[in-house]
């Protein structure tokens, strides 16, 4: 794990050198088809991309966008009406048989369909009629880490191309180039990796971010429950104030991921309001928040490139922790790499 | 909140006896409409109520569903084009700004509207094209019981009468007519009640559904949550096995919906797996499950219905708890009945 954690600005380099091309040229199918709906199909740190995809699509592209729970398809027999809509699977493997399925009928239901892999020989990619590759090599450890960036980092390229008309923008290309750098940046300070010993004896953890940065959260409170066992609970700023916020205590630590944008802001709320219930909340972000208890710095970006950098020290936190509690991250107890559920 | 549980039967019969006119009126409109696409929009225990509808919506009336984020809209100014679309937004008070504000948006990018709410006189109410009343009557308690049972009965009536077009099938009311005297049995059954002090010390819970009754699982954390701030973790059957199964031990417990239909048969595959790994399943369904630690029994309906009824022992054994723990379910620390976030 701590090698695939590593190798990101890596496989960032290879996407932005290696995949833009290839990228663009599905961009350009799928701006052509002019799809008035889009519908994410994932599960696991691929449904976290997906959720991230999600906002770009409906942000970025003006397009209304669906997440679909696979069984509505396989065990319901859902046949929705799908003429211009792109149905979109995210899977590292490409081996998981139920959103095959989902992507099988999707084109029976008259969808356009793409699938975004780390396998371009997987079932998935051969049943989708277009295929993204997010060329982030053989991942070692059960947890996913650098599929998932590779995933995020993919997904922001289609919809930025697709944007572009079948073009990556050469001012977005320019910026996406700065990725590597931030990366490394970002993996050589070990402000996470200190902080882990003080969640030793945490038997949860509450995580939360707003807009692009939720996708962070969530994907943070799976990292921590596969490697170290540890209670995750993800929710968006806006909904842990709807309910959840009554668990929150001097006992619970909190981490909240606050950027520099408009959900950053919003999220400095959501903070206070922690801070009221003496809540322990660490910020991951570009910037400092009054009361909190401890900040990990991240770099000042745009909150759209910020989930590529921010889930970065937290995937070395739960990394560190689960040494600290004498767990092993490579081979979680009870998980395989590939789940096969229908 | 056990006045709120125990008038359950009572409102589902209101609803049924005096609103399928109503529902049937805004489904008529609907019908008419016909909308390629529906997205939700929620917060909180209505947030279940749309992840329900939203099954309901693909399975039965071939219609792709979404779940919109608000934040896309009112955070990043998401505009997408809204045409051929119906958005609807759940809320019991009808009072959240945000939601407001992505039914206003909506309007204006060329969507239909439509408010499900327990108050007529909302501003949620009053900025949709249609509204549906649960005339659930006043909810005591911040915990949401009655007002989230009636959101779901609702939303089923408006589904089938869509599919009717325009009109309750008659089969179907017949179905519907029973559903007070389900609800009578199972509020008189104590068995969730008697559960609730082996759960005295426990710190977090797991709870899993798949299908329709997935939104069964997230409303049960969410009140266990609010009213006993136990870690209340919901996943998907299909999830559960990516990743968070690690989780899993002797030491957590599970509260697994085991409903009689296609998801039901997936969920036993689930409960096996829980098995191996040795954790405490207490299941909820029609039938007892091998290796279950416990069983409480609730009726066996169509799986279409069961939300309505599996949640009943659920929110009595949050209660039962929350006064183990001697807390004050009526009075959640921290939260209020309406909660405003943009």
């Amino acid at each position: 794990m701590q090698a695939d954690i590593a190798e990101q600005p890596a496989v960032f380099a290879r996407l932005v050198d290696e995949q833009a091309d290839a990228i663009a040229a599905v961009a350009a199918q799928i701006a052509q088809w002019q799809p008035r709906n889009v519908i994410f199909t994932a599960r696991g740190t691929s449904d976290h991309a997906a959720l991230y995809a999600a906002y770009l699509t409906e942000i970025r592209l003006g397009i209304p966008v669906g997440l679909a729970s696979p069984s509505a398809m396989t065990l319901y027999g859902a046949r929705p009406d799908l003429r211009d809509t792109l149905v979109v699977g995210v899977s590292q493997s490409g081996g998981s048989p139920d959103l095959h399925e989902v992507l099988r009928v999707a084109g029976e239901q008259g969808a356009h369909t793409l699938a975004v892999t780390n396998n371009a020989a997987s079932p998935l990619a051969r049943v989708a009629e277009l295929h993204v590759d997010v060329v982030a090599g053989h991942e070692v450890a059960v947890a996913a880490t650098k599929t998932y960036t590779a995933e995020l980092l993919a997904l922001l390229m289609l919809v930025e191309s697709i944007r572009g008309g079948g073009t990556l923008p050469a001012e977005e290309l320019a910026e996406l180039r700065k990725l590597p750098e931030h990366a490394a940046t970002v993996l050589a300070d070990t402000g996470a990796v200190d902080l882990a010993a003080r969640y030793r004896f945490a038997d949860r953890i509450v995580t939360t971010g707003r807009g692009y940065a939720y996708p962070t959260a969530r994907e943070t409170a799976l990292k921590l429950m596969e490697t170290s066992y540890v209670a995750g609970l993800a929710f968006s700023g806006a909904d842990l104030l709807h309910g959840p916020l009554a668990m929150a205590d001097p006992d619970v630590p909190v981490l909240a991921v606050v950027g520099g944008g408009p959900a950053g802001t919003s999220m400095r709320d959501v903070v206070g309001r922690l801070g009221e219930r003496r809540a322990d909340v660490v910020v991951f972000g570009p910037s400092a928040v009054d009361g909190a208890a401890g900040w990990v710095r991240t770099p000042d970006v745009d909150e759209r490139y910020a989930p590529l950098l921010d889930i970065l020290p937290l995937q070395r936190l739960a990394l560190a922790l689960a040494r600290h509690r004498g767990e092993n991250p490579d081979a979680p107890r009870g998980l395989k790499k590939v789940t096969a559920t229908l």
